[in-house]
């Protein structure tokens, strides 16, 4: 019988561990966080570095949130809509700017290339506070 | 010559009417919002309504987001990473549970099921105050 589990909403919690997996192999998550008031949330290419969530990005809203230390969230997520079932991992912490050289460099060799040409000098870093993770049930949990 | 607009990060803006496109035909987008000073993005399968989001939920963080009127946004996107390309849609608006039976019953009819057996009997909709797009610029445009 499966024991996960289920939040109230009917969804199987993710282990920990399995949510620093899943963070870990998707190539592009969701950085979310507020401007002027207002919720933003914009794709990137990150890596993990420790349970951390690194990125590259330029100037902008995204590295505005780092630089004043923002609470901020990272999503990722996989869902097939012909079978209706997926998951998602939200990253819940707090941003901000890489600007120690050292740390740069390694960052530079875990492998995150901007998708465009455009510059992106810049290294985000999130500490989570928490990392938690839902997929819908098995079928045979649903029963 | 491709003369579609780029962004400062290089990024190709998506018109309007594609936006809406896109945000139709995507089976699931992410609802982000804030909630006690923190940022929160929990994935939903939804439907449009106009121009306007429409999904089920029960009761939990989303639907006191949009009791409570909230700036809210909605997100989705579709990216390849062998080929590192995407698009992305983001709707910036204000959320708002639907109370009115006959709406309910209208919305009902939009397809919108839930994916698990737990019961999403509340109607949030999310009335844009912007919707903007982005794409990877195509490799002709990228040179």
């Amino acid at each position: 019988m499966d024991t996960t589990p289920l939040d109230h909403a009917g969804l199987e919690v993710i282990p920990y561990d399995e949510c620093l997996r899943l963070l870990a192999r998707s190539p592009v998550g969701r950085f979310a966080f507020a401007a002027y008031g207002e919720v933003v949330v914009l794709p990137v290419n990150h890596a993990l570095d420790g349970d951390d969530v690194v990125f590259r990005t330029s100037y902008g809203l995204k590295l505005d949130a780092a630089e004043d230390g923002s609470h901020v969230a990272f999503e990722v997520d996989h869902f097939d809509a012909d079978f209706r079932r997926g998951w998602s991992v939200l990253v819940s912490g707090v941003a901000e700017r890489v600007y120690d050289d050292a740390e740069i460099d390694r960052l530079e060799r875990l492998g995150v290339r901007p998708w465009v040409d455009a510059p992106r000098d810049a290294w985000v870093r999130i500490r989570p506070l928490s990392i938690t993770g839902r997929r819908t049930p098995s079928r045979d949990a649903a029963h």
